[in-house]
């Protein structure tokens, strides 16, 4: 695979429990340090448009034939706004990679889903539908799903997007600067 | 001089005739390929307040003690809220470098500053302060101030912070921030 491939990003702002609508940023990398560009969107808190929000980021970017992977830094944008992956995936036509830290516990999700929400079945399958796969890394293994693209595919491109420890540039990017505009000093980590 | 000095690099947001603040966005990176933080404020457009905004910036985030250099696209940020880089200098005892593509006409931005400002007389002699060196690149030459430091490092760091083209990765990156959030998409050169 050629190191200079073209991947977004995509990762939301931090938020409080008065906000009802957050930033999602994207950031459009070549290889692991050159940035091409930077998209913003809003979306609501524990709605149900971070998939079509997320499709309009990717589709009508000027880079959007040049993209060769989305990554999503797991599956939920502001709160329990869960991104369709394999609907995104079906409408972009460019394959989608989910990054997390840490296997779901989807019996706690489950249950703050439950208490939350009359539609929680739907969001609870969203999350659960597709294979999580474990990689390992230098540091701790992530956990990986992938729409579009075999995971063998996905693992070259979150190694030669990676700098350092084990999320990919365009993610950590895109952490950053969404934390930065909502809290005005970027933290954490994505 | 290290590779891996630390440098924020500062630009100001894209706005309309009917927008009365804007945003700015700190870029603080390691080298020219390792972002570290993103800082954010707003300031008023042809406002007073871009050096202490600026001043605010620099010295509270986490990274003020590491920073070898603060680079500006241009003394003037949202309109003409010009910063007043000696005073921003004495202030945080960070060095400051400022990049233009163009020489300034200062006959032309006389005649905006008499049309708009009673302070005018002001703003221009903070404008017109200041040394302007030339720096040739391997495209067209840039238009250097610098405060707190000399040409020559000034140069040597403008070099280890580009990648492509004449614009330092801070600068560059600040920009496409900046214009991403308040547009949707990024577009446009620092």
């Amino acid at each position: 695979m050629k190191s200079e491939i073209r991947i977004i990003g995509i990762d939301d702002a931090p938020f409080t429990f008065n906000d009802d609508k957050t930033d999602i940023i994207g950031v459009v990398m070549r290889g692991n340090n050159y940035i091409e560009g930077v998209l913003h969107d809003i979306i609501q808190i524990d709605g149900l448009d971070a998939t079509k929000k997320c499709e309009k980021m990717i589709t009508k970017t000027r880079h959007y034939t040049q993209l060769k992977a989305v990554l999503f830094d797991g599956s939920t944008q502001g709160g329990f706004n869960i991104i369709d992956t394999e609907l995104l995936w079906k409408k972009t036509k460019i394959p989608n990679i989910t990054v997390t830290r840490k296997h779901p516990d989807f019996k706690k999700i489950q249950r703050a889903l439950q208490t939350h929400f009359s539609d929680w079945k739907q969001r609870l399958s969203l999350l659960e539908k597709g294979r999580l796969y474990k990689m390992k890394t230098a540091y701790n293994p992530i956990f990986i799903k992938c729409e579009g693209i075999s995971f063998s595919q996905s693992k070259e491109i979150i190694k030669l997007a990676t700098i350092r420890g084990v999320i990919p540039e365009p993610l950590r990017i895109a952490h950053i600067i969404a934390s930065g505009i909502s809290k005005g000093e970027s933290y954490g980590k994505a």
